[in-house]
């Protein structure tokens, strides 16, 4: 589980960096699919996990507002306010805690949902990257020495 | 873990139901991006789960030939004839297999690349799917039962 996660802050922390490369038109250009942009997808899969795992984590959430990250590098902040909170609870993670219960989810299921959800918009992201040239990061799991992270 | 399997093979039916609306020509034309085709993807996600799952059941593989899957029903036909090995792998899995080795690859880290590896396709089958003006399914893990399903 843990390195599902991680996986996804590697991989995401690749897409901020390609992503720097482009001019601010075409990361707020609205696409076809997915959240709609470059840079409002990037906002979300942040406001996504750390708002499920503030849930897990008992606090309260705030409505999200893309306003708030008008330029990549705003997102690119929100993404790392929001880690440390998050990767505290993914690395403290115990098969325990598999069924307890948020609302009607399960943690587990949150968990996983959190996961899914992020590689599911990076595969959207790779498909708008190829559409104007650029190359996206690998999305492959292994090599990428998350092999013993559990 | 076994439960993002699951999770991919209840989306991947999804997709075929959704794709048999298609013609011949929308299934086959070549995509920026990705594996190239819808069908194409979809052949290609069965194929690296089952590869994988072959070596780590210690199989032969056979090279991939995407001209054995012409048509959307080959390809639905092929995910249903490698399902039953790979669910009986993926049932069976215990956390003490996570660090068998695989060549230099970790079994845990080849189960998790093969999850990963499908939920980004499917990403990119959504924007594709949304350019085409078709309603991709739902990506979300939560909602589908699969909570106690480890």
């Amino acid at each position: 589980m843990q390195s599902l996660f991680r996986y996804n802050w590697i991989v995401r922390d690749e897409w901020f960096e390609l992503l720097r490369q482009l001019p601010e038109e075409e990361l707020t250009r609205t696409r076809m699919g997915g959240v709609g942009s470059f840079l409002r997808t990037m906002a979300h899969i942040v406001d996504v996990e750390d708002s499920w795992l503030r849930g897990l984590r008992g606090l309260p959430d705030e409505p999200f507002d893309y306003d708030r990250y008008p330029t990549l590098e705003d997102a690119k902040a929100f993404s790392d306010m929001c880690r440390p909170g998050v990767e505290d609870f993914v690395n403290a993670w115990m098969d325990e805690m598999e069924n307890e219960m948020l609302e009607q989810f399960a943690f587990g299921e949150v968990m996983r949902h959190v996961i899914a959800h992020e590689i599911h918009h990076i595969g959207q992201l790779s498909i708008w990257a190829r559409e104007i040239g650029l190359k996206p990061p690998s999305a492959n799991f292994i090599g990428r020495g998350l092999a013993k992270n559990g």
